[in-house]
C-alpha cells in the first residue's frame, strides 16, 4: 500500500492506477479531516479496506471487492500459490462485510472465472467483468438521479416559495458509491437546473458518516445543509421541516424490508407517524434476490470502540482519538437496522419510482 | 466559586456549605472522567452553573434554583445592592434554562417573599423554603421507586428466568434530582431486594448525558447496564430485547404530552410500533399546571458547539476536546422533543401509577 499526493478524479471514490495492478481509494475514515488517497495492491488490503471501512457504502464496496477479484486472478496466476487460492480470495471477500447484498450480487457475477483454465484469460475477463460493474453503478445512480428528480420537481411545485427540504441519514452520497451517489444523484441534478434544496443531515452515530462525509461532501458540492445530531430528527419533522426523507439501503429484501444503517428504522416511524414520505434510493444491485426473510440475514455487530471512542481534530490540529467515557463500558453495536416495507412511501431506482409491492416486477421482470 | 477535594455525601448531588452562604454541587460536564466538587457562592455562579450544564436535570435545577434565591436573599440584604435585586434575581434565575417546569414551578412558591419587608427574614424564610423543596424532592423520587418497582415485579414474575430489560435516555438518574434519581428509583429499589435488572443506556447525543452520566451512576450502584448509540434503540426493540422504557421529563402538560430531551419521541414511537410498555417517571413538580398546549412551550436551543465537538480523554489521559467536522458546518441543536401522551402507556408518580388521562385527577386532586 502507497499513498497519492492528489486525488486522480475529483468526481470518483475509486479507480485503476495505469499499468498497474493496483487500485486507487479515498480514505474515508480520515474525512472531513484530511484527504488521503490510498493505492491497494493486493487482496489483503483491499479485504482490509472494506473492513475497518477505508471505503464503505454497499455500491462502493461491491466496486472495491470487483476490482479485488481482479487482483486476485493477478495472484492466482502466479504458480507459487495454490490452485485454490483464487476461489480462496474470493472466499476473503466475500467475507468482508456480511451485511450489505451488493458484493455478494458483485461476486456472483464472478463465480463464473472460477472454471476459467487459463490464468491471463482469467485476469482479462475478471477486469472487463468489474469495469463493467463500476460503470454500470455510474450509470445506475446517475439514472436514479433523473427519476429522484421528478419526485423533487413534484415537491417543490407544491409549495414553490421555499427549498425542497430533504432529511438523510449516514451517507448513500458519492463517497458511497463510483459517482453521483444514490440519495444525492436526485439532488444533484437538482442543484444542476437551480432548482432550491436543503438537506437535513442526521450524524449518524457511532461512525458519523453523516457529519463527516455527506456534510464533506454536500459542501464540496455546494449544497445548502444543515447538521442534526440522529435524536433530533423526529422532532425536526414535528416543526413540518421536512418534506421527504430518502435513505440508502445495504439490503432490500423482495418485499420491500429494508436494511440500512443503525437509526434508519427510527426516522420511517417518525416520517410514517407524521405524515412525511419515507424514500429509499435503491440501485438494483442492492436488492437480495433470495427469498430468504429480512430476520434471516445476518447483521453486523461492530467493535465497542465505535461507541466508547471518538476521532477528531484538537485545537491544535492534530488528529486524536479521545474516549468519551470509562472504556470499560458495556456496549451493544449492532450496525444495522430493518425498516419494514411498510413503512417505505417508495423505491427510487434506476428504472423508476416504485411502491414496495411493485419492486421485483419493476427490478426483475 | 471555589472546589472542595471530596464530595460531602456521596448519595447526594447538591447540599449546603455549614455556616456559609454557599452551597456545593458535582461538576455534571467532568463526569465520568474527573469528581469535581463545586462550592457556588452567590447568585451569578449558581445561574451559571445551571446554563452551562454544571448541574442538569429538571428536579436538580429546580434544587439548584431554590437555594439561589436563598443566596438572591442574603444578597439583597446587602443595602448597596437596589431595593429590585431580590426581585431581579429571580428573574435571571428564573431565564436560566426555559423548558424544564420544575425551575418554575419551584420558584412560584418563592413569589411570597417579594413582599416581605424584613432582609433577615426573607433570608431565613427562603432557605426553609429551599430546605423543603429539598427534602420533597428526595421523598418524591423515593415514592417513585416504590411505585415503579411494583411495575417491574410484574414484567419479572412474567419472565423470571431473565432480568427485566429496561431501556432509557439521558439521566434522569440520582445525578439529575438531590438523590435517588427519578427513573433509576424503582431500578435502586429493585437491587436492593435482589430483583435482577439490567439497564440498556442510550448515549443521548449530543451531550451524552446517558454514556458519561447514567453509566457512571449505574457502575457506582453496581447496576448491570449496556451502552447503545441513540440510533441503535430501535432495533434493540426489534430484537424483543427491551421489557420496558423508562424516561424523565422536562415538562409534562395537563394532557400528558411530555417534554423531555432530544431522542425520547422516537424511542416512544418504536415502543408503540412494537408494543413496548413506555412509562414517564413523573415527580409532580415537573407537572405543568397550566393549561397552555405543548406546542406553546418553548423548546431550548442549544450552541453548534455542542454537536461540532466532543469532550473526552486523550491517550495521555488529559482533557481534551476535538471537532467531529467542519467547525463551519451549519447546526439545528434543539434541547428537547415533544412525546404525545397516546404513544405514552403510563407516568410513574409518587401518587402511583396512571395513564394520560387521569394525570390532573391524581397529581392535582
Amino acid at each position: 500500500m502507497y499513498y497519492l499526493d492528489t486525488l486522480p478524479d475529483p468526481q470518483r471514490t475509486i479507480g485503476r492506477i495505469p499499468q498497474q495492478p493496483a487500485i486507487w481509494v479515498l480514505n474515508q475514515k480520515e474525512l472531513p479531516h484530511r484527504i488521503v488517497v490510498e493505492v491497494l495492491e493486493n487482496v489483503a488490503e483491499v479485504v482490509d479496506a472494506i473492513k475497518t471501512m477505508t471505503v464503505r457504502g454497499a455500491p462502493l464496496i461491491a466496486a472495491a471487492g470487483s476490482y479485488g477479484v481482479w487482483l486476485a486472478a493477478i495472484e492466482a496466476a502466479d504458480y507459487s500459490k495454490p490452485a485454490e487460492w483464487f476461489e480462496m480470495q474470493l472466499q476473503q471477500i466475500y467475507a468482508s462485510r456480511p451485511t450489505a447484498v451488493n458484493l455478494a450480487n458483485a461476486l456472483k457475477r464472478f463465480e463464473v472465472l472460477k472454471d476459467e483454465k487459463d490464468p491471463q484469460q482469467r485476469i482479462e475477463r475478471s477486469l472487463a467483468l468489474a469495469e463493467e460493474i463500476i460503470a454500470a453503478d455510474i450509470t445506475i445512480c446517475e439514472q436514479i438521479g433523473v427519476y429522484g428528480l421528478e419526485l423533487l420537481k413534484t415537491i417543490f411545485q407544491s409549495a414553490p416559495h421555499k427549498p425542497v427540504q430533504i432529511l438523510t441519514h449516514c451517507n448513500a452520497g458519492r463517497l458511497g458509491c463510483v459517482a453521483w451517489g444514490t440519495i444525492t444523484a436526485p439532488i444533484y441534478k437538482a442543484a444542476a437546473i437551480n432548482l432550491p434544496v436543503h438537506v437535513w443531515v442526521s450524524e449518524t452515530r457511532p461512525r458519523n458518516q453523516g457529519a463527516s462525509l455527506t456534510v464533506w461532501e454536500l459542501k464540496q458540492a455546494q449544497i445548502p445543509h444543515t447538521l442534526i445530531v440522529d435524536n433530533a430528527a423526529g422532532y425536526l419533522m414535528q416543526l413540518q421541516k421536512v418534506d421527504i426523507c430518502i435513505v440508502g439501503a445495504d439490503r432490500v429484501m423482495r418485499n420491500g424490508d429494508t436494511i440500512n444503517k443503525i437509526g434508519t428504522y427510527l426516522k420511517a416511524l417518525a416520517c410514517k407517524a407524521l405524515g412525511i414520505p419515507f424514500y429509499v434510493a435503491l440501485p438494483s444491485t442492492t436488492l437480495d434476490t433470495s427469498f430468504h426473510s429480512v430476520y434471516d440475514i445476518e447483521i453486523e455487530l461492530r467493535s465497542n470502540t465505535e461507541v466508547l471512542y471518538m476521532n477528531g481534530k484538537d485545537p491544535q490540529g492534530n488528529l486524536q482519538q479521545i474516549s468519551i467515557t470509562d472504556p470499560e463500558t458495556p456496549v451493544f453495536n449492532p450496525g444495522f437496522d430493518i425498516t419494514p416495507a411498510e413503512l417505505i412511501t417508495g423505491f427510487i431506482t434506476e428504472k423508476g419510482i416504485c411502491k414496495p409491492d411493485s419492486l421485483v416486477s419493476l427490478l426483475l421482470s
